[in-house]
């Protein structure tokens, strides 16, 4: 057995601890299965005197700055946090050494993954970062790897648990957002500052990581497309449940005609998709290659322990001295593929009106989708009594984006129109 | 970039046809992905003159016994079929010769796994065989590498196609076994002769495998409790349903306290478990470890694009350089675990009794449970005019399948039973 891998954590959070005990509790079999023992050397922590539930005797601790330079470390796990700043220059001087690196930062890696991807290969170390998409569940390796030999024309998931919580919880209570994301902070599922999460920018990063690993392009974070959850309202959950649908905040990356789509936004899926079914704090990821056809991976998208997993996968993986770009192919390979606007996106719309209950109305509603050619599929009208507000509920067939939003600024502006419509995307997943 | 990765294909059917498409239509990014080609260089085929759809002017042909001293061909890849006979044969040479070998040969792999593991160990070389467990989906990997930080306690799936295929109709459409068998056989999703399918072999095979990766230790295919579909009914499927269930044919592996439970067999699976949604022809496996807690994995479980991918997964991670021992760890890292027998099982059951209604039956039967200490959970007698056949449905709390058995024994031996009982296990998965 070769001599021990020695590795040093920086950053003794959730995760960080998390990492540690995971080393601890299953160090024989870890040795076994890559022929190599796994030894936690160092750590760092801005707080080193807080009580992780760990004995860290035998550990030196060290300044995150000193990792690159420290002779006792081998591999460098960044668990700090941050876009920038102190994880960054961390993993900038830890490449730069000639130290591999693994992270679980997906505001990082969407943000300058391109850049430290570059870096890693010049230096010819591996980074990786199984942990910044979907937690536990092993899709970067899959997408990278297992699955390599497809040519993938859609990957997409679930990738935020607290948003899948929200939404289920709604769908389960029949309670209206607020509500369920006081509680859902209460029960420490969601932070005090939920912004990140119920806003989509976490999917975001994650869904641009994924579309640059699937794709074989670079990871182009600014130009995802994101709408978050917080314009789901009861009423649309109810809705999509007679019309057939669930309704999840997907990250979705395709190839299509214009280009790549990547989009962040509530979707209606149909109750037979796999998707449908993901509840809680799951996470799902599902990637359709030319000859796999659909996989879907299904697992914890957060929390200590499945995390820590997967940056122990990767540390075993350093260990194994198995190593590859860390975006799947070299940025020399990366494809020229441009982004395609949200405007160009076709496919079937839901529509919630409230307009007022009066001869005509209907009319001089579907004369405006008719003047922007959206083709409607279903009506949903429920009874109510004459000049009283109603909701009118539309399907639309497959229908190109633009022509859909001026469609509904057109609706808006109607006289018997009493709020701003909601549209969420259909997926026929 | 490096030499091609030169491949001998034995056995051009379905699967071995998939995989040189695959090869030709995805070449560029193959290579791109694993940094250097993979190139097709002998193939063999007992009936060369077939049609396969593919142009192989340019490729050698020569007897798949030729393989192992053929200078053109790095790696062997066995498509052959068979647990013995010519496919082991094939293997043993390549493997004896120090060339790497991938294989879908699940009754192989089952059969004669350890000692073809621990001949490419001593030989230094590698030997995968992804697509012999549950086709496109990349199981095996994952359990020895992505998520192998984690201890398991539990992996079991949903391993054959066909019979979840039939299990899914026979519930759309309320028909009986041998009907839907009959269907599937005229679209091609059974073969002519069902038995390997239908009675439980091929997932035995697939779950001994998942056994030993997912637990460390031999394979051991003989110790495999093994019932088949053939005598789910329509009426249970329909039970079922009324009890919350789904019937899933399942190959568990666990670790309990009397040793490792390998068993397929019809299992009632709550309509919330992720498994239960697995429908038609689809494949699903979930693995729980004790950091990650449970993943499931779901995707198309044959089939020539799947296995084809799976095949050239392998092959790429043999284009990498990437190498580990066969099942996960070294034959001399095993862990000693005993088969726990299927007698020792524990769990909850579902039983459908045929009885006379009569006065007493029901205090009649219910008295041969509590003398052999099975706890009676519920209990469904659909109303009957006295003294016709009625069917008697019970679910049982956790009872020892030893004590089942005996109560069933009792059970079919008194008069007013008109068929022997039907007994499905309860998973709450």
């Amino acid at each position: 057995m070769s001599a021990p891998l020695r590795i040093g954590v920086a950053g003794l959070g959730t995760v960080g601890t998390g990492v540690v005990k995971l080393l601890l509790a299953n160090h024989a079999a870890i040795a076994e299965r890559c022929g190599r023992e796994i030894a936690l050397s160092a750590v760092s922590d801005l707080d080193p005197g807080r009580e992780h539930g760990i004995n860290l005797d035998s550990v030196q601790w060290c300044a995150a700055t000193d990792f690159a330079d420290e002779e006792t470390v081998d591999v460098v796990v960044e668990l700090i946090g941050g876009e920038d700043g102190p994880a960054k220059a961390l993993v900038e001087s830890a490449l730069a050494a000639g130290k591999p690196v693994v992270t679980a930062n997906k505001a990082m890696i969407a943000h300058h993954g391109n850049d430290l991807a570059a870096l890693a290969e010049r230096h010819g170390v591996p980074l990786l970062f199984e942990a910044a998409v979907a937690g536990g569940i092993p899709i970067l390796k899959a997408l990278r790897e297992s699955l390599a030999a497809n040519e993938y024309s859609r990957v997409y998931g679930i990738l935020n648990g607290t948003c899948n919580y929200i939404l289920t919880k709604m769908e389960d209570s029949g309670s209206d957002f607020g509500d369920v994301l006081a509680e859902a902070q209460a029960l420490g599922y969601a932070e005090a500052d939920p912004a990140f999460d119920v806003e989509g920018t976490d999917s975001a990063h994650k869904i641009a990581i994924l579309a640059s690993i699937a794709l074989g392009r670079a990871i182009d974070f600014a130009a995802v497309h994101i709408e978050g959850i917080r314009h789901v309202s009861a009423a649309d959950i109810a809705y999509a449940s007679e019309l057939g649908y669930r309704i999840k905040l997907l990250g979705i990356a395709q190839l299509t005609d214009h280009g790549v789509e990547q989009r962040v936004h509530p979707c209606m899926v149909p109750l037979a998709s796999p998707i449908a079914h993901v509840e809680g704090v799951y996470n799902a990821v599902v990637a359709e290659g030319d000859f796999v056809g659909r996989t879907v991976f299904e697992g914890q998208g957060a929390g200590a322990g499945a995390t820590a997993s997967a940056v122990v996968g990767d540390l075993m993986d350093i260990a194994r001295g198995h190593h590859g770009p860390p975006l799947g192919v070299s940025a020399a390979d990366f494809r020229a593929l441009d982004t395609a606007p949200i405007e160009r996106h076709v496919g079937p719309y839901y529509v919630r009106m409230t307009v007022i209950d009066r001869p005509g109305v209907l009319a001089e509603v579907a004369a405006v989708f008719r003047d922007h050619a959206v083709s409607i599929e279903s009506v949903l009208q429920p009874a109510r009594s004459p000049g009283e507000a109603v909701p009118l509920i539309m399907t639309m067939h497959d229908t190109e984006e633009a022509g859909m939003r001026a469609a509904l600024a057109e609706v808006a502006k109607l006289d018997a129109a009493l709020e701003l419509p909601c549209m969420i995307r259909i997926e026929h997943l």
